[in-house]
């Protein structure tokens, strides 16, 4: 019998209403003869609800007292959730993460998930429930609450399907699957029928929202087929899965733009060895991540060292660099906020030559600049002046034959 | 080193001010040297609100989702309070009733407990560490969720009081103890110092709320000293333990009004064995449970069959009384839901003759009239019509010496 495993966020559990509807679709997938387990957020707006009400008492709670507070709000949507199911006529049993138990390590609000015991939920199935098991949530080896984190319950119904050796994980969001790109910017955006999980890796971590970069990783190492769909409207989704079942051979899956990153360059450096950990070292010492670095050599013996950081960390990142300056006896330190980095994503480009100058031709053509590029096995990325925002992502979907027909 | 349990109830940890005051109320007693183990309610409002939700998907939620669902409430506070002690510079460490563990049985809604797993509490003492455990909660064998049903928090206290072996359980309320009898009713009533099991037992089923029953019994069973305290003032209390420690010899310790009840009469009933199996036979199937019984003989041989019930069920016995009339061939069925049952309760009784005789004169004298009477070892109960209500309390109050002097 097919297991498929359900997992629904805040916002597909934000009211009765919709715990409702979530039930209905739950019991659909049961009619077709489906052993069904479901993973569910809090409802949206309670996890604030709860921090608020610790933030009224102390603006450092510690972990622990954290994690046993703001696990209550997945415990209130399984309850509801299985009321709903057995008001329409299916047996439901809840469990809470100390209950299933998903063990983790001891790291609170960000644990990691160990292992989880299936022996009650293959029970269950057997008898015949449905069962719905609280995400985010887990218990440490002394029994102690933990959570995992942002996107935690993503991981939970990944962890699940692994566990179970369920056919699919079905995460149900507010969107109706991945996108070629950003319909926001693209209106021409086209929904991906698969996606590799390398694919989506990048994707995610180059700024699409859909899924947490977390639990895409879980699945890859458990080959977990992943599939995104919408709550609210029927459809196929996307199917995340292992390069061998995608069936689209296609240069280019996507085109991703992310503005969260900020350049700095410290100009005039002595060309010798050992800058770049002269420069980095203190930056990385001061717990701020660098994403794109470049090095230049200039004619006259020295470099110009560039690269880029989230832009919460700029001013700070700047900082540094001044102390930095002054102990290589650099020329000066320069810097950009308003930038963009535009990534094109594929898994065919391994096979295919000539992504970058293709690349490079269509931003050239419509007179964008590049300030700087990166490139891995299954992405290129540039960094350009933020206005270009718009224009680059349409420009590069366009130009990969990504627009819909 | 002396160990002090301490249960606050919903309106003691009402807002997050509250919780803060709880906080140093529970600091205050560190500093003195002792333990402290505290068990805490869910926010004031807060069980109200989680039964509206599950209220809004179905009128018949099933025990174990609904346990579930509300158990998340004194999860909150546990939390919460811990946060408040550790913000104050104290070390605060919190448990669910599953993490405890507290083992009941699998009678949702209202399950009993079985025993309580005092092991982590007490190394979490011997560390030096406040424990705040979640009040009115447990699980079963089988790892669910479970409710102890209304005031079971108090009940939790004591049980844990018993496990730990505690010098004292002190149960924080918004009264700062027991009185004679309602203040409400007569201004001069007296806070006791100390009261008895078995009268606070009396007294709490004749209408007195201050304490669950349940709790009561528990800490009568395995001889735990309770305390009655305000949440929101300094004061001694009420202390309720055994007769030996009872100081105050005093004939009568309260006296209570309790109007929930309703009197049902079958008159004119032929005066034949079995009788009363016959009539209050159908009215026990029916799940009604009678309080006071009263049977008088008639001259013509036949008899008059007084009883109360819950004044909820009156309708219903009505209804039954009159099948059985026809059953018995009896006269008539006859009933007040106007009446008022006054009590008088002590241990003092016991030694002291005349209680009931003085009773009886102080109300006559009153030119109240009596409809029924129940004795018991250390109470006696009196019917009369529910507008001497207030008239009742103050003239026995009185008359018993317990006004304020």
């Amino acid at each position: 019998m097919t297991l498929v495993i359900q997992k629904y966020g805040g916002t597909s559990v934000g009211t009765v209403e919709r715990i409702n509807a979530v039930a209905d679709r739950v019991i659909s997938h049961k009619k077709k003869g489906q052993n069904i387990v479901v993973a569910v957020s809090a409802m949206s707006g309670e996890t604030n609800r709860l921090t608020a009400l610790a933030q009224q008492i102390t603006e450092q709670p510690r972990g622990r007292e954290l994690d046993v507070l703001l696990s209550t709000g997945e415990q209130v949507t399984i309850a509801l959730l299985c009321m709903a199911l057995e008001a329409k006529g299916y047996t439901a049993k809840s469990y809470t993460g100390g209950q299933v138990r998903i063990l983790t390590n001891s790291v609170h609000n960000k644990a990691r998930i160990l292992s989880i015991d299936e022996q009650k939920i293959k029970r269950d199935l057997g008898d015949g429930h449905i069962v719905v098991v609280a995400g985010f949530q887990g218990v440490d080896e002394h029994g102690n609450i933990t959570t995992l984190g942002r996107g935690g319950s993503d991981t939970t119904a990944v962890a699940l399907a692994a566990a179970l050796k369920a056919d699919e994980c079905q995460i149900y969001t507010d969107v109706d699957g991945v996108y070629t790109t950003d319909p926001r910017i693209v209106p021409a955006a086209r929904r991906l029928k698969s996606i590799t999980y390398e694919e989506m890796l990048e994707m995610a971590s180059l700024g699409a929202k859909v899924l947490q970069i977390r639990s895409v990783e879980f699945a890859q190492k458990y080959n977990v087929p992943m599939r995104v769909l919408s709550s609210f409207e029927d459809g196929e989704g996307t199917l995340i899965t292992s390069e061998d079942n995608t069936m689209e051979q296609v240069m280019i899956s996507g085109v991703t733009a992310n503005r969260d990153e900020a350049k700095v360059t410290l100009q005039g450096v002595p060309d010798e060895p050992g800058v770049a950990v002269a420069i980095l070292g203190p930056v990385a010492d001061a717990g701020i991540e660098v994403d794109m670095i470049i090095q230049n050599v200039s004619a006259d013996g020295t470099t110009d060292f560039t690269f880029t950081v989230n832009r919460n960390d700029y001013i700070q990142t700047q900082t540094i660099l001044e102390k930095v300056k002054h102990r290589l006896n650099a020329r000066s330190v320069d810097g950009d906020e308003k930038i963009v980095k535009l990534s094109v994503v594929g898994i065919g480009m391994r096979s295919h030559a000539g992504v970058a100058s293709k690349m490079f031709k269509a931003l050239s053509d419509e007179g964008i600049n590049i300030q700087m590029i990166s490139t891995s096995e299954i992405k290129i990325s540039v960094v350009v002046e933020e206005k270009y925002l718009e224009l680059g992502v349409r420009t590069l979907h366009s130009a990969f034959g990504l627009d819909e027909s």
